[in-house]
């Protein structure tokens, strides 16, 4: 778990209990220490593999359409009581909100990713920034390149 | 909860508890029938108000510098137990992680949304298309605009 830093503000919180998640798979970095890990991960970046658990493989069907796809994970090593954050070790704070840090009330990384390809539960993708073991939560086409399958809706207000 | 549709495959699942989540806000939007939300939120959107909830209200502090940020929230209506979906009724089925639907092992939602006002523990932004009262989970800036506040590292693998 990460340390508080100077100027950091951290608040007294209950074990969390709103809503439960199941792990779907394994993200497979190169990097085994934080601070390898490059700070936000880019589209020509280095190969990474995915893992998906049974019994959420036959959910991939189709997401060989997509060149670019959004992944969720859960960022388990992060601490999540902090509510401003002082990156820089600086007098500059940032609030929680206002930053992309891992260390957050719901650890949860999201990154837009190169799907280079699928094989059965894997899948090898591009543009990743987490740590290898990383537990995997979701897995979306980019939302620019989706378009809904169901048939469209009379105009909404 | 929503019904399965033909061709639709459900899988057995035990109670997920791999890891969990706190509510730290509400977002409120002008539909309170799943049948009246856009399929996919637009920039231009009506304006939708978030309620963020104590001890949480600090951590917006700088959120006001950016014009687009990431909202996740929980789909807590719907139902996680589909590896294969018909969303168009017909004979065409799509596998989950193929999809945006709501319909997910983890039911995490996100959107990209134009920030328009923060006001104590309000915020105001246009993108949503989820419905009202849905449980909030986190909001970052969008990653295009962010850049890392922490020193650069030395060229990463």
């Amino acid at each position: 778990m990460s340390d508080v830093r100077p100027h950091e503000i951290m608040v007294p919180t209950t074990a969390p209990d709103d809503a439960r998640l199941r792990f779907i798979g394994k993200i497979h970095t190169p990097w085994s220490d934080r601070k390898d890990c490059p700070r936000q991960g880019k589209i020509d970046g280095p190969e990474c593999r995915i893992e998906i658990f049974e019994p959420w493989v036959p959910a991939l069907k189709g997401i060989e359409d997509y060149d670019r796809i959004e992944i969720l994970y859960w960022l388990d090593k992060a601490r999540r009581d902090l509510v401003v954050q002082n990156p820089g070790h600086s007098d500059s704070v940032f609030g929680t909100f206002a930053l992309r840090s891992p260390v957050r009330p719901n650890p949860i990384g999201t990154v837009l990713a190169k799907l280079v390809s699928v094989d059965g539960a894997t899948l090898v993708v591009r543009g990743l920034d987490c740590l290898d073991g990383t537990p995997l939560l979701d897995l979306k086409p980019d939302r620019c390149a989706f378009s809904p399958k169901a048939s469209p809706k009379p105009a909404a207000t």
